[in-house]
């Protein structure tokens, strides 16, 4: 595959590993998609379900699982700990790889537009898709919940961006939107000492004027007591893993501390490691289409 | 493909276009084979053709290829440069990923087997590949060449592997055998001094002392007006590119000089790349799983 998307939709349902696996068998029936995890959750009573493939393909798997979840999720008899407003509760459309942020946009609106013109549930567009900056965020999204959302729909600051302002009887409504790929990377000193890795992460991280799109914490990790930068890269692409990685060791230094190794936690894109690989490696005019894995399956 | 072989053989042919295609369009029949490169050389009358993919597939191409060769090529006629023995001249398979080149030695045991006795030309193993130390470089099978192993081939020093010791009246005899990919590694330096690039050279390379299975030499590179150290890795997996370019660049800074900038030549495993970004990342406990892009190709 050329291009890749990944999706990571929240459906409402923790529990009943029937609908569950109902759910998961739609995103299965589409080619061009692979199902890579599912991770139901019995005290939120959700499942995060992450798939990626082809972006048409994904398009059409995200729809084809939020319908099967109108028909099998009641929101009326649905408890959890976790926010939520519908049974397909978020779908969020990740660029991977030959795909842009915009592509993605453009996915989340027809996606949106689709779900709310054929399953008659009203959709709000979050992230990078946002209609309007008070929509960015999902919490604000999520005020007041399924049960909240069914009186406040018809206000206007509250009207979907596609249906009817009005809840769907039982799959009340669903948050669609395209953010960027989050790479979680952590950095493991040689020291125990906490307040040294907090006041790297605090050199580090967007929020106290370090690199943008970077969140950081320093944490005590007691099974290798050790200090341990933990980070998320909200967009790799413009701040890239080699960057993130060599202010946090100039960071150290200041410290007398050294990087004793680190961790990628869950998934990313070999774009990711690729970049980094070629920075290190100080490679000048470098094609994609030399690495012969890669060549052979175009 | 999760397995990926790369064949690079050379065929006795540089001239004759349709003779080429033919032999390509073999290479293309076979499923799961990709073409990825031909090269053909008029003076040495002969074309270098790089393919790669699942390895049985690529072991059914390299057989049809050396089929149509032998119905095509003359070597009673043939005439050119570069030494060769017979059609198709000589056939090498190399790992990329998921096989080893023990793998590599049994694909080329195995096609060897079968050009002798399907098509009744004698075959020679060299390499990795190779039955006999005096086998292992293609120059000693090679002495004499087509034109002098037709009397030289009942020797015994000079029996085939495979087949009788007969040239096959047209296609000649045939190298095969099994070499690790080879990755063609510059670096670039900020001084035009070609001294210092060969005395850096010369610490690298395993043959004056340095890092085995690497080749290395210090050029002159007109159009930028710098030094270059050139350099053949012919093991990446054991010495790989990170250890490398390291040592160049601590080598360097001996000379009061910095590495500028880096190129690499042609095509090399993805492997090669991710295990240097892991090992400047300094990724502890990361699995190949964890990459999205392959994570959906299994």
């Amino acid at each position: 595959m050329d291009r890749i998307v990944e999706c990571v939709p929240n459906f409402s349902e923790g529990r009943d590993m029937r609908v569950i696996e109902s759910i998961l068998e739609e995103i299965r029936s589409v080619h061009d998609v692979v199902l890579l995890d599912h991770a139901p959750d019995q005290s939120h009573n959700r499942v995060v379900v992450t798939f990626a493939g082809e972006p048409a393909a994904v398009e059409e798997a995200a729809f084809r699982a939020a319908k099967k979840a109108s028909e099998l999720v009641d929101m009326e008899k649905h408890h959890g700990e976790h926010p939520r407003i519908g049974a397909t509760d978020v779908v969020p459309f990740v660029p991977v790889r030959g795909a842009t942020i915009a592509d993605c946009v453009e996915m989340a609106r027809r996606v949106g537009a689709r779900i709310a013109a054929e399953l008659n549930i009203p959709v709000y567009l979050y992230a990078e898709a946002a209609s309007r900056p008070d929509r960015r965020r999902l919490p604000d999204i999520r005020r007041g919940e399924y049960e909240g959302l069914k009186s406040t729909i018809g206000e206007p600051e509250r009207r979907p961006d596609f249906g009817e302002p009005r809840m769907h009887p039982s799959a009340g409504a669903t948050v669609v939107g395209a953010r960027r790929f989050l790479v979680a990377f952590n950095a493991n000193l040689n020291t125990p000492d906490v307040k040294v890795a907090s006041a790297i992460a605090k050199a580090v991280r967007e929020s106290s004027g370090g690199l943008v799109s970077v969140q950081a914490k320093g944490v005590f990790i007691k099974e290798k007591n050790l200090a341990q930068v933990t980070m998320n890269l909200l967009d790799h692409e413009r701040t890239p893993m080699h960057r993130v990685l060599e202010m946090v060791r100039a960071e150290a230094r200041r410290h007398g501390v050294e990087i004793v190794g680190t961790e990628i936690i869950g998934l990313l894109p070999l774009s990711a490691l690729l970049n980094s690989a070629l920075w290190y490696l100080q490679v000048d005019g470098f094609s994609i289409n030399q690495v012969l894995d890669l060549a052979i399956q175009k």
